[in-house]
């Protein structure tokens, strides 16, 4: 057991996910829990996610060896500030956030001396959020990135790596600015361009939402699973991620532009270039096991819950 | 049987998998097949999708009840110039491509009174290519769209749009300039956006290949599945429906234009309010049984071949 105490500040899809992964592995003790939401409560402590559950985050993470914050990006600061005077010399405070700079930034002021602070990203999840949507095999074959800071506690950023691999993720430790960057170009622009998309569809005039639903399976339907996630969750990561995103849309909107031009001008070798040159990525990931060759758009996958 | 012979203009992932559905339903008799290439036309041979295989697409054609041409888009005009002296009277020329505006336009003049001429587009497809990616299954639960000619044969787009129901697809008709528009929303800008946010990824100084492809599962994976299409075809599809996918293009720059500017002015409302509303066309699509609610990105869904 690498944590005989467990808080979870968040009783969401990776908490949950994280604690019956946690718990099945024998990694962890006792899970206390808090959400704000006494029905989220409840839940939890029905599904098995927390063996206690708390009305407030500071309750939870009294004598807690592992401090996980689950909770939306834009909520940590002010959980850290709440949970500071209780937390256990010797604790380690982790987070889940899909953005690593500014949280540490947010954050790291209210982490008394003593405690470690070592900020995570799982590099999971489903278009599904809430503690319903949680399952074991969330974090299987996955990538969970560490940031811890430069001074950090090398046994404590070890325990805490040991327990992600122990879901049966893998671990990469980077720096937090470059963690930003990374998911800016593989996940969050990808995400605002998904978005973007189901918006222009849904706002059609001379294409009916039900021609759009019926003949989705062309392409589109990929980016709505996309744009189905957590609306709270992405607010946060483009608001908190500003400069990355930002920067990563310039590069598309350039690229793009250079693409719209080649139709306009019909220069279809150039367009076969572009085409051609994305296949190679497509075989790394592959290759990489992060995705299967499976054909129909993949959707016989590993990694599947079944 | 509906077409006791027919003729497949082109042996890909399309022309492949509606043989092997066809044969399976008793809804085709001989087969006759017709590849630019030997090893393509062996191989189609080998795997059953043909009953002959022929060097020009005249040869294959002679004597057909249906020919379908499922050849690029650039290449079709052609083809049906060389097989109008050999069409037999009654017969149906069909294609598979996916813009149908311009093919009929293309096509028409070649085709001979008393030969239908009745353009189809099956919204199937994987991001695999050639004879050996196709499967049976491929049309199941998928829509086909007919966009027959005002005065065309009632009788033949009943026979035809009965083949492909037999094949387990779901048939529509409609006028080609909205079909074309419809598939510009659903399909052809999707597309392009996906190669484009795939480009922008592999030409980042700042973040290497092996990034992009370990931190993949975050969302980037889905776009570089669609951005591994076949380039030949796609890029048939933008110079055929430039029209379309230009105006759709400029509705989408307009939109992520504004979502940018809400990212810059940190206005934290309209991403919610706009992220919170595309959540329901991922409903409907579900719902319409066009996808799977299973969670990990639908990596278990329906429609899978096994």
């Amino acid at each position: 057991m690498i944590y005989p105490k467990v808080a979870l500040i968040g009783l969401g899809l990776i908490g949950g996910s994280f604690s019956l992964a946690a718990k099945r592995a024998g990694l962890v003790g006792h899970v206390a829990g808090h959400a704000r939401t006494a029905e989220t409560r409840e839940t939890a402590l029905r599904l098995g996610l927390c063996d206690s559950v708390h009305a407030t985050a500071a309750e939870a993470a009294k004598d807690a060896d592992l401090v996980l914050l689950c909770v939306p990006m834009g909520a940590m600061a002010a959980v850290a500030e709440e949970i500071a005077p209780v937390l256990k010399p010797g604790a380690t405070v982790s987070d889940v956030g899909s953005v690593k700079g500014p949280i540490l930034e947010a954050v790291a002021p209210f982490i008394p001396a003593g405690v470690h602070l070592i900020p995570g990203h799982p590099l999971a999840g489903t278009e599904h959020s809430g503690p319903e949507a949680g399952f074991a095999e969330l974090f299987e074959n996955r990538w969970v990135i560490l940031t811890p800071p430069e001074d950090a506690d090398a046994a404590a950023v070890q325990r805490l790596s040991d327990c992600w691999e122990g879901c049966g993720a893998h671990v990469d430790t980077m720096d937090p600015a470059h963690h930003d960057l990374v998911l800016a170009v593989t996940s969050h622009v990808p995400h605002l361009i998904a978005y973007t998309m189901v918006g222009v569809a849904d706002d059609m005039r001379r294409v009916t939402q039900s021609e759009v639903i019926k003949y989705s399976a062309a392409g589109f339907r990929d980016f709505t699973r996309i744009a189905a996630s957590d609306p709270t969750m992405w607010r946060d990561v483009f608001l908190t991620n500003k400069q990355a995103t930002l920067e990563i849309l310039g590069r598309f909107t350039e690229e793009l532009f250079a693409l719209q031009r080649a139709i306009r001008t019909e220069d279809g070798p150039q367009l076969f270039d572009y085409f051609t040159r994305t296949r190679a990525i497509r075989r790394g990931i592959v290759q990489a096991g992060q995705d299967t060759a499976a054909p129909d758009f993949g959707r016989s996958a590993a990694g599947k819950k079944t």
